[in-house]
């Protein structure tokens, strides 16, 4: 340490506030190191004040903090709770961050016991855990709505099961389908992405806290016993890799947000698609369209842009936050605060768009006359060369004789006999087997729901029954 | 248009406010479609002002307007202009976006006549071209600062011209360099970026007022009138490309910030480096460290690395708009309203981070003899070896020979007789020519930059002029 | 269809090739279609051999061919399947890709029967099934490479656990760690991404073969069969859905490369930096170094450097991928062609840098001297702190205290009382823990490996004794 | 330097190989090192006999090589450069890269003096000056194709200038458009991309040889002979610069690809849509489409999708560049090898797409009748109402009396009157100032070809005219 450095840390003593006290700490540049932190740490106050929760009650329990400090500190967080939950907990430039807000909002609630609050930890684990619980929540928040969304497309599928529609390939003309198919491929993508949530939740259910500044801390900390109280399946053990997985997790989550909007943006593709004037397929109500400053004529389908759109920022923002991430040795460096913007950002613009397209989804209209025109002999050539093959000719000719048929312009399948009748073909789509699925992932989201919600929910039961 | 809508639009007659006014609109939805305009569009208000005046002055130019009107209407914008440029003209969600606020505050300020702004244009390319002012602007902004902060490296590498450095190659020590090459090759690295930057101007140079919806209108504006207005080089003639080319300059200038943040990283990660206790060549002011809550002993880099992060940052809005644009069929879709949200959060990061790096390069300060100690003899392994080599011994030889001392113990190079004295080397770093063209590209810059103001100036004059 | 197009069909008639037999093809048209398939396929065809022959076997359980016609099907495929393994089945430019000359080759070695194959089944779904089985493959090879990393990064933690190592944060030394510390958060990271790759896993098990051209076929086929003798968990149900999960389940793959990547490369930035003059914590083996054509003195860590690019480069393959999926309506569309590359690239490069990197780990020398001498008293300022906080003090009194002390240069921590023994703590770092749970991930994996070789075994077992 | 590595370099000396003889390389440590240069080098070769050539004619002008050895280098460099051009000269593994194999055909072919090539440079700037020569190339090439491509949009436009097509906005029809007007704004698209393109080409118009490793070298080289030997413009002066360039101006080389690409982007998804059954608009040859093997019906637009796919190809790769470069402290790195690849790659796969689409454009059929058939009435609603405006009605009213005509199936609107006649407009489509802008590219690079090309002949002729 330089003599400068000692001299400086030498007028701090006494400060009231931070290490940063007493500096002479540039205005611009202290902006510049507190960036949009007020902004942004409000959505992570709320799991800030759980987190510290639970960090006083294993600071009793493991001997590091007397039972009526610990129930003082419970007691002032208990109360500060609402206050972040309803986003009333002011921070001031001056205090940095949301987590030095809410220390000091504690000193002023619970007295100068608010001061021990930080014994055994860091700002570095505690940051970590209030965005993992933050990240755990927005989990579920996000497969809950999803589930929603592909029961949307279950239940607009059932009303449309038997509606033919053109099945396309390259945007061809091609094979016949069904509306019911169609919504159906959507439900069933989203189960696909519901089951491989599993694999971001597995991430995120971890506890860090205990990890310190990313080596730990010389006191008997209890690390099992805080998991347990904040419903983690288990600890994630190592210090140091507590600190580089940062990032690196939520950026599981927002590839997982991507692929869920790839599935999105093809149904949203195809209705920009199916309701214009050339297909005329479907058409969606007023109230999602718009009109036009100077064209009198137009009805124009802005939320589906704008949603689809949407699914695209959700890529954009993975695509973001993967150059945020790596590039570093190990351990933690002040560039990760930067993650924090585009992953709330991410989960935001994910449930805005997912709330509205579980309005959208069930208020599309069929036009059922253009479906069944537009579903021509020629849809059913490929259909009629299989049958004929299967009754034994060799495919090739079967193909031939199809093809000539249409050329002289006397192509008249028997479409009767031509449905598919195997698992997910329009004669057999799978629907209850969906709607099965889906219903095994909201109980399964149900399930982590409650253990996480009941966990939390019994931090303040306890807290409050000990004082009855 | 079906029957429904029609019985809409019928109701729709004599409302007052824009295209949506009497449709069933749902609040979530209208939400969604609004989105974050009324946050971002204060940014761009000053520009539409300027926009509108234009397009006013050229409608009464060419014999569409009333010089009456158009005096009337350029009167009302020029006192509206100053509060859009404090940000003080207030945008209610019912109002959309800034445009419709902008034009219904000219029609409280200026009377009905306030209601023929629009004629001729589209929203399309009223907001096309608000943007297009905004970024040129910003272009010019940027590359000032860009500019200053190669000067600041230049200043920078003037101070330390002689110190010597190791020169490194795979993070091993390599050969002779000095601080003053080091700093200098920073400066230089922006001179091929502000060189480059000629590039996105030019593709931001163009007027695209007239395109409206993107077909152009059927009435005689004079386009190039317009754009000799507004300081443009010419008009972007075609409409349908007018409306294709959204996003797609928008995303060269962020690839071009991502440039100039690749060679800005690379300072602050030898920065980052050079101030560390295993290297300690350099030291930051205490003003651009923050201590730890937890170790008392710390003093931590944190602008540096914040500002590291920031240049990840840049590539990552210049990722993310990547996957905002393209994607799409020719002309316009609501989609593209989203590509302005990461380009003003670009350009707003950029300018933050070049501020604060303008004020860091001058600050650091150089341990000579922490650097003289660095510079051993081997580092001048290949420099005596290239001289024997020139001397006539075959260099595998001189090699040899070089690598035996070395291994002896007995390597002790003429120091003094191995500087590199060609352009660029330590002997001649081209200081003088680095400047040279810095203050080239600076006048580049001021020529553009009075071109422009002049023209925008010239707007009000005009207005004011013909009242006096 | 159009007379021209009639026309030309019907001079295929006959005609030996595919599709596109008799057509005026441009050979350029006809190479820009063909594209890199005859360089990319090789990888797929054993693949597509297994797929094939279970399709055979399902078409005669199912009744759709005769048991004799089956039987010498899946003879001709056993035959080709050591061909396609080795890499020496040719695919020629005019048979477009290795799909196409596997059926052509099939047909020469059964004959006339081999034309029978294609029977309910269309190319599309022909190459999903094969690309997914290649990519079922790839996931377990990988999975078990990392387990093997995952054990390499123990074993290494258990030959040095207790060797001192500072530890950094803003690459400030901080707080004592141990070189065991640091090398097993890399075996819990990977740990992490194990776990993680079961969601990546539940993606790829799931049936594809049935989907035809993404709308089924009008014939009774037995698609739970299929998946039964393949291996698979389950049948993707919905053929819409099976084109639209073209691309979507790849990314999810190159994503988790990318995260496995995000570990790796710290580590790897950590051994650049230990291994420099500066730190010499650590030391690369000369087989992991190459020297420089003209600095003697130089030892240049090329494989720790490439390694860590190529981390970088499975990220951007990543990237280059996230581009080509999405941005287009459901089925398919020729686009998709394109996602091949980067997609055999990743698995290709991953698997190069694995193997690598497994050598590498064990290799690296510790420096005991150097490590030792750099833990200085300083590092265990915090340590200090905290202990008397706990005996008592309030913490920011400690805090101060220690500075002062450090300030006086009168700071004597006793080291052996400040040890870290919580969960993940330098004195109970887990390392037994670390290892069970490797041991558990390599246990799923060698369950899911028996479960699908099992099956593809199975395939050729009852194909032979068919005939004994 | 430790013992062990002076043993180890002792026994290399006489060694006939560069650095590596003689040391245990471990065979996979080895191929993980040369990786794919084998592959990717032969397109640089010509390139790097180029540099060398200039590199020894240099040498011999600043009196560092005797004229007899610099004539004997340069035969012996002038006899392989046709080699190197016809792919012929062959790298082996064990040579590591294209680099090493030309410096030891050279010594073949020239004898002991060819030992000498490499005095004064670095493999460093030999590979990066290669390389600019490659890219500098590429940039020309590239630029020509556009420019051709952008003839063959306004020759098709001159073709169908009148044409009436629908213009569509959010895909409704809008107003009144034309093919030519269409055609045109991809011609002008490209116009702008190749007015930007002098961005990228002054990145690459600076010679980096003389920056050896990174810090120069102690002789007297003469970097402007060189820079004018070669062509350049000017020298690129700092060493570190040289270097830490690497991967950012290729960067911005993928970058323009990209944006070269979502121009063409928009116009192969227009022809995507526009030869659909429900556009019918327009039609593709046979020769650019494909049949199905299973729907006898059915004529695909591969061509159009597999361009479209590369078009989001380039961007990937540019993607993927963008993660390859940056993210390291200054100078040289071996990660950076890893650029190689996705650049190769991104110039051959644009320059294959250019060459397709040239004969893609003017091979495109119209469809006259149904173009006419869809432009309807309702097109002309805002033409109408802002003709009614500039007439004098308030454009509410204007708008109100269309809409209710069109309401009332009487609306009738005089086409021939609402021609937009502005610049840009589909009555003045400025086709010719179009023409001439193209033209002017098209001098701009011949003048840069010729200056390149002109200097680099003149290095063979000046070698041949010494001799004879």
């Amino acid at each position: 340490m330089s003599a400068e450095q000692a001299s400086k840390m030498k007028q701090n003593a006494g400060a009231d506030l931070l290490w940063a006290k007493g500096l002479p700490l540039d205005r611009a540049i202290h902006d510049f190191t507190v960036d949009e932190d007020p902004l942004l740490d409000p959505a992570l106050l709320p799991w800030d004040v759980v987190g510290s929760t639970a960090h006083v009650r294993m600071l009793v329990h493991a001997g590091l903090m007397s039972t009526a400090d610990g129930d003082a500190l419970c007691r002032g967080l208990a109360e500060l709770y609402p206050r972040t939950l309803a986003g009333e907990l002011p921070i001031r430039p001056d205090q940095e961050d949301g987590h030095t807000a809410l220390e000091q909002a504690l000193i002023q609630q619970a007295g100068p016991v608010g001061r021990r609050v930080h014994l055994g930890r860091s700002r570095n684990d505690q940051v970590i855990l209030a965005f993992r619980l933050y990240l755990r929540n927005a989990v579920l928040t996000l497969g809950e709505q999803i589930a929603e969304l592909a029961g949307a497309f279950t239940e607009f599928a059932g009303r449309h099961l038997e509606q033919p529609l053109p099945g396309y390939t390259h945007m061809r003309r091609a094979m016949p389908s069904s509306v019911g198919q169609w919504a159906l491929s959507f439900a069933e993508g989203l189960n696909e992405e519901l089951e491989a949530l599993d694999g971001v939740w597995r991430r995120l259910d971890r506890c860090p806290l205990g990890a310190a500044a990313g080596f730990g801390v010389p006191l008997a900390i209890d690390r099992e016993y805080t998991a347990r109280l904040l419903g983690f399946r288990k600890v994630q053990r190592n210090p140091v890799d507590v600190n580089n997985s940062r990032g690196r997790h939520e950026l599981a989550l927002l590839n997982w947000l991507s692929s869920v909007a790839g599935v999105l943006e093809k149904y949203l593709w195809d209705l920009a698609l199916f309701t214009t004037e050339e297909y005329g397929f479907m058409q969606l109500p007023d109230a999602f369209t718009t009109g036009s400053s100077i064209m009198p004529q137009k009805r124009n389908p802005d939320v589906v842009e704008l949603a689809r759109g949407r699914c695209r920022e959700l890529k954009g923002l993975a695509a973001e936050l993967a150059h945020l991430t790596g590039g570093l040795p190990s351990s933690y460096h002040r560039d990760s605060q930067l993650i924090k913007a585009p992953v709330l950002r991410a989960v935001d613009r994910a449930q805005g768009l997912f709330t509205v397209m579980a309005r959208l989804v069930p208020a599309v209209r069929v036009h059922s006359e253009c479906l069944d025109a537009a579903c021509e002999d020629e849809l059913y050539a490929a259909h009629e060369a299989c049958r004929r093959a299967a009754d034994g000719l060799a495919f090739r000719d079967a193909y031939g004789e199809v093809a000539a048929e249409i050329l002289g312009e006397r192509f008249a399948p028997d479409r009767h006999a031509l449905s598919a009748t195997h698992t997910g073909g329009v004669g057999r789509t799978g629907i209850c087997a969906c709607e099965a699925e889906i219903a095994g992932r909201r109980e399964w989201l149900t399930r982590l729901r409650s253990r996480v919600d009941d966990r939390i929910n019994a931090l303040w039961i306890e807290t409050d029954s000990k004082h009855e």
